[in-house]
């Protein structure tokens, strides 16, 4: 087992996380091989963000909900890789991961708590993969045990390039990661993968999903693995950095949370038979992606409901420091806002509700596929609701050095104060909600929402397909058999 | 006990209710004194297939499902009667209440098991009414047995007559139902109430709500009562029925499900003793609101779910009908219909998840308002939905009598057909449609949807004003406090 | 030219339109052949209403407005009949036909003035037809006149049969109207047309569109001909009324503007060749549409701005009487809708500023085929506006036999009147907003909206393959090939 | 006449623009003074792109449409500053502010032509302006022909601070702009203005509208007048740039047009005589907003027009370019785009159509209010079709630096490309459609297009208010007072 380290090294620490990332990993940035990202000012406060998070599960108050005792090393570990076997053992789960996200107000995508329950499908099907290859379960398991023991920190890699969603992979072997040859010590692999959040700052790269294997049948792209992101000819180009900025104006959000994109370009890699999960087995693929997925979709909705009550108290805010959180309709809008956070905790108890066993005995959180359609559908609009209420004043706030300057600080105290908040504390107010709304680390925020689970139009026809009407549809076609039955229609 | 028979009757069976109809209520049709609603052509298809309904309660294989044991008098009553007290008890209810709703296709806003649940409310909040005046506490738990002991089929009156919405009751007292006088018998009541559903062919009809009182704090709007129709001066106008027609053109959904709305007047009506819950103790009457609620909103939802599936499967048997249910646009369609159908169920869940026992003793489904308002924002679309699917066609399909008439017969037969679908079929299927969705009865149905639920604005408002924003926003001050604590933000 | 009167009969009264519609025609209702729709009590409110406003074309004050003197015969006619020449003909005729709709409170879809518009654009046409064949040419001249000179009613024929839309009329003739054969005296065909608005109050049907032959090149389906109703062969089955109803409450808006809609069957029917104006020739068919339907789509604007002023209206007076017209929130609805129809005069207004001569001659209003498209995108939104604001007042409103019945007349007085408004007048006023939104009737109005303009996918790919792009796109493919051209960036 | 200059100096060059915004104004950026705009980073790449459009005027192909020749000083001037005195030279401004916004993308609100409009608006409403007090309409009439005569980019200041918009101007003064004092050099006024678009860039800015005094009645607030941006005491506070960026990825788009929001603090600035236009007259002020707009409203219409077609066009490139434009889903959206631009094509039309002559001899075009409810509407949906369709392509694009690296350039041919379009053209056109909808500028411009046309639910209010219903209103009482006249109703 060539990649999985001897020795488990346990729960990640901060200072650990930043000393691993310098491993050597080749990643571009704007056409420079970046050496460390967590020196790097791109990548440095992201990742200091994520190793603060990552301190908290050290803390003696946070130790019990964030971390538990592995039972077969003894070693704690963090909880979001534990296997629920209960629904009060997922429970538990749902309240660290609710600690975490709203801790990150909600910003993180690709947590390593989203990542750590995908690692927990990977476990929990690993009886599926041997049953297709006894050492493809087992490899499944010893990546799961490897990556829970050593607390890694995953990406997953999903989309193929988006070059022509007309053309066919079978055309043109560009356009979906593929398989190329395959040796005594692995398979090599050929291709690209297009926006791979978290990569630059992440251990590992779980790759298992391409629109390629779901609609068609070639063999040669449907393939599952996992591979530390400094694997040779494993190249990671980010995206331009959106927390960032040239000016004095404070960003301080998109700095944290910019968890980044990138590209990840296969250059003939070899992937050790050990890291391989499943070959060339679409049906045996497409089965396991809503297994592997049940866990991150549930934590995806704890996350996505700490983004709405972000932006909820961010428009409430703005609208007390401008004295219109009183008017209906903004009230209203505000409603509308705090609906969609409720919504999501409803399908959150509804997949508890809906939870049961899996035939490896873990507990898992019952399908709400439906809410991940209304997810998307309402993301915009959320996002819209803060924006009108914040309006103009979104653009113009003070910076720092406006606020420091002698000949401008009387006006700004003056003009640019609000109801009961004076400007210092109002403009880092409204600076915080353009961030999250506004700039190019909150429009991506928002792109995030809208593809992240999918194409809307297919993901609405899934709904229709999945949907039972078998009962209902019984009845109306026996009414129709007999649409007087029982009824003496009234005529006068 | 003036009011209450001595005798528990028991379940009801089709024939008795209808007997049971014929009990003098001063009930008006378009200016006619109806004698026996269940004679009359304008109410009796309706009052037959509750009947229908009802009957089904004795059949072998439903009883266990539809009725349960009453512990003391050791008869069968209706499952919707049963008090829960577990988690497995209310879901007993559910199954009990998707049956009865199935069966009407979602169609019975007031059906018996709705209003059913909300005496159950009755029974579980006696207490409280008793901690304010036993002999209240005690009405309502015998008001509570008489209904269910003898199958009522009840209605409510909730909302004040639309006259002036931007008067005061104080000023113009005609605006809300008030206690004119009490004396040794019981108290007299004088007003209207808009819109009670199910009045014509309810036993009973409970009164607990007006807005009046959960604004303004005039003690003389506040009480909760109950009252047979056919209580002196208590007068019934039915609207304009609605499931008939002058025509041959078939309207049987619509025959069977026209439960009426009706005005109540109340000529200074004397309501007895024994049959007053709560007089003139706003918060508490605000208070029980919720509480008495808690398994109708269960049950609503449970009717709405039935409505939703009713409205997809004859959206897609339209579809199939024409040959367009393998458009990817229609199926979008469907999917957004299937979407709303997944998403009530998971409110259900939800529910079950959120449950908990009241001070009462009984199990009581979780609170769910924000999925209230967004019901009332979709019930349009999916009606929509249908009437784009179905278009021209819903207006125009020969009736029974084309059919019949051999000239026409052929050119129906080959251009009135549709996609392996014959013309009475076809006809019958759109006709069903049209009635669901286009008609006056299909129209009532949306409106109903609409308003039943309280005003959308001020619901929307509701569900801000119950949203805990305190952890997030304390997250945020803390964050705006210092926006650069733990982060060095990126410049270049 | 056998079916053209050879004496010009001149404007119509309604006492002559009325006998006219005695003519024989094959026009059945619910297996019932109709002797004269004058005289039956499903059509006859409509016709008389139509009988009345063609009676106002001879009151003297309204003359000049609604009237022309014919140069050739020195015969007044109907000015909807005249070909404009001039901008200022052209908003004559505007004038003309707002006078019109606005009498009918833009319920009439098919108005004489909309079809007469349409005759306008046959005789614009002339000469095209007349290149492909001089004999078409001249019928359609010929036929024009005859209709103008005879004031003819007139309707249009234009869906195929909704069979299967996925299906192919050349694997399955009846899925459109078809020329089976030709012989001395005309052309023989067979098929159907899915609801001719009107039909069964009509003079005339003229037949010109199917979408078959604007998809696929079937020749046997391109076929343009005009025929009186009362046609040997030609049968025409009326949809269920909807302006009539079994109890008192009234519909008198119903019952005046129900149009009605027919099914066509053409029983192998004989056009005669002075009937025939275009066969075979898909490429002139498809060139032609929009120009005939120049000044029809014009008008039919004015049509629909009448429609949206009546709905305006009617939410305004509803707004008033129930107290709510000065609530912010109702105010904002009412100017969404005060919107819509001011939006449609811009759109009138922009046809006239785009207006041209055509190669005949006339001034043709500038296309607004976008306009289309926000028409049935928003007719909805209209409609829902009024029934929100209405509520529950529009399904409980008494009849005249209940505000008769003394014992309920006091209630009524007190709780069913309004805001400065009696019972009377307001209950009125509710059943007319019913009327227009929410019966039958009203269901029938709003579909009509949706699907009289055509599919409204099909339409918006349709706005996009029209709209030039060029000159941005050749811009931004500049600005592209260059984007740092003229512009040094800011970086810091 | 203290500020204005003696010698007009006719149409401006670039060149002489730059040098002319070295005038000395108290410009803030960040708390650092800016001593000339023309040569900051922040601010030079916009001047230049305007320096590049005004030096257009000087082309001999486009003089003829961008200029006119001054009667009076036989000058060549600006075509935006000519009166036009009938609908052909109304059309000749159209087509001149079609090719300015056409050259800039539609990204320039506040160009020179919109606001050389607005001058004209000041010039035809000079003798109201006089009538309240001769010297204020010669003033007027001196400041519009100093504008023309010199070509002067100017602003205008509309928008109280966002302070507390629940409270009223006179508890706090500092709520809005006011008048001090007056002596006899002038006035002395105090306060703020919110987000004077342009500030930075321009000669002058024209100061004439104030929430406060077109809800309320204190005539301190009431004054029109204009200053150059380096009157002392007048301080200019820019917001923070977002056409500048840290990194390699290009954002030509931004830094071209990134055209700069100000705060404007008036520090007891002293308004000279010659400069004020209007004081303490509000119902003048009120009357006259909609006066000297009526020309700006049209120029804004046609600027919009062009950012409609902007993303209509890079959408399409867009798709295109990943192989989806002819998908249909693709295709509507595409069209509910090209709708966009094309109503608001309709609505310069329909301006034309409704032209008149003012009272001032001018002709002006009509009024088209409720499109610019309308066009705040749809704004954001037309920047979300670009958005849905880009998705995450819209992140992730090379920078020239990573298309430079010999590395990763293999990688970039080939899975970075699209469908007929190499890596380094799709990159840029992926990034320009970022910088259009996604980024800090993009966003700044959608949320111009929100904010710029007042609130929304005002304006839907005001349309609502304007809407003249009486004829309808009569129509329909008429209708109502009568129900029955002329209709026998249809019973069976």
């Amino acid at each position: 087992m060539t990649l999985l380290s001897p020795e488990p090294r346990g729960l990640l620490t901060g200072a650990r996380y930043l000393a691993e990332l310098d491993d050597g990993r080749e990643l571009y940035l704007d056409g420079q091989r970046i050496g460390n990202p967590a020196e790097h000012p791109a990548f440095r406060p992201a990742a200091e963000e994520l190793g603060r998070l990552l301190d908290l599960q050290h803390q003696p108050e946070h130790r019990e909900l964030l971390t538990f005792k592995d039972p077969d090393t003894g070693l704690r570990l963090a909880r979001a890789y534990q296997p629920p076997t209960t629904l009060e053992e997922l429970r538990v789960q749902r309240r660290s991961a609710e600690f975490w996200h709203a801790e990150a107000l909600g910003q993180q995508g690709r947590s390593p708590a989203f990542m750590a329950s995908i690692a927990v499908g990977v476990h929990d099907f690993r009886h599926r993969l041997g049953a297709a290859d006894p050492r493809f379960g087992a490899n499944a398991e010893a990546w799961y045990r490897h990556c829970a023991q050593n607390d890694l920190v995953l990406s997953h890699a999903l989309g193929d390039p988006q070059i022509d969603r007309s053309a066919n992979p079978l055309d043109d072997p560009d356009l979906a990661l593929r398989v190329l040859s395959e040796n005594e010590n692995g398979i090599v692999v050929r291709g690209a993968k297009q926006l791979t959040t978290l990569a630059p700052l992440a251990h590992e790269v779980l790759v298992y999903l391409s629109a390629s294997f779901t609609q068609g049948r070639a063999e040669q792209f449907v393939v599952w693995f996992a591979l530390p992101l400094n694997t040779p000819g494993l190249i990671t180009l980010a995206r331009e950095p959106l927390g960032t900025a040239p000016w004095g104006h404070g960003h301080p959000l998109g700095a944290r949370y910019d968890e980044q994109d990138a590209m990840l370009f296969f250059d003939d890699v070899l992937v050790p038979w050990d890291r391989v999960f499943l070959l060339r087995d679409a049906d045996l693929a497409r089965r396991g992606l809503a297994r592997i997925n049940a866990w991150s979709a549930y934590v995806g909705h704890i996350r996505y409901r700490e983004r709405l009550r972000t932006l909820l108290a961010t428009a409430t805010l703005l609208a007390e420091s401008i004295g219109v959180s009183q008017f209906r309709n903004i009230q209203e809008d505000l409603g509308r806002l705090a609906g969609y956070a409720e919504l999501t905790e409803y399908f959150l108890d509804a997949a508890e509700n809906r939870g049961a066993l899996t035939d490896a005995g873990l507990f898992a959180p019952g399908d709400t596929f439906a809410s991940r359609v209304w997810s998307a559908e309402v993301a915009g609009d959320a996002v819209e609701i803060v924006r009108r209420i914040g309006a103009s004043g979104l653009l113009m706030q003070p910076s720092p050095g406006d606020l420091a300057n002698p000949r401008l600080r009387p006006h700004l105290d003056r003009y640019m104060r609000g109801r009961d908040i004076d400007v210092e504390a109002k403009s880092r107010l409204f600076r915080l909600a353009w961030e999250l709304t506004g700039d190019g680390f909150g429009q991506r925020q928002d792109l995030y929402e809208y593809v992240h689970r999918g194409d809307l139009a297919r993901n609405r026809i899934t709904v229709f397909h999945r949907y039972d009407q078998s009962a209902t549809r019984a009845r109306l076609l026996a009414l129709l058999d007999d649409p007087a039955a029982n009824v003496q229609e009234a005529r006068t």
